[in-house]
């Protein structure tokens, strides 16, 4: 599709231009967009990673946010959980086939961004 | 380009697949993502818009929320604010060049997930 043809499909689904407040889009806007949903997301597309490849990957994430962010993206759909009944114990997560196609979204995104961030920042003074 | 090849393009960027915390792409990613960056940037691909019109769109945004966002879509050069002369004084705010190109990523995504938001929050059960 077109950029014009993207508009105009979301301006179909959206009458009048208004995103409604409390509707599932909205709800799982905020999970993906997240500050570390986004970048847990992007991580995974590297293939299926550890919880201590995740931390270090998304620099700054504290324990607690990283649990909370893999929760909501498990309850979504968009990441898979697997528990190895191995010694000591390993967990992996890996983006589901809905993870992937969302991904596949954020990563042009992202790229465009660090892309065009330093110009961004600068323009800030 | 392909997904495999922004993929590349992204593990480029960010050498071994860490994202540094308070680089310039984590700064603007989290002003473009926001919960309410994202709704006005892709409200403004219809055109330039004034304030009540932003309002009434993003359904629920504060007042305060509403002035924030657009201040630092404005200092980041996304969109563009225009005071004309009148009275009643008439503001409108439009995309800028750079902001058309941020858009044309964020309306993708946003109709991805407009599409399959029902379909994951039923999920969540």
């Amino acid at each position: 599709m077109t950029v014009s043809d993207e508009v105009s499909a979301v301006r179909a689904m959206f009458p009048d231009g208004v995103f409604p407040a409390g509707c599932p889009s909205r709800v799982v806007l905020d999970h993906v967009t997240s500050k570390w949903g986004m970048l847990v997301l992007v991580s995974l597309t590297d293939g299926p990673l550890r919880w201590s490849e995740l931390r270090r990957r998304a620099e700054g994430v504290s324990e607690k946010m990283l649990a909370q962010t893999l929760k909501t993206l498990e309850a979504d759909g968009f990441v898979h959980r697997e528990a190895f009944p191995v010694i000591p114990p390993r967990v992996e997560y890996r983006l589901t086939g809905s993870g992937e196609e969302l991904a596949a979204h954020l990563v042009p995104l992202l790229r465009w961004v660090a892309e065009h961030a330093d110009a961004v920042v600068a323009r800030r003074g």
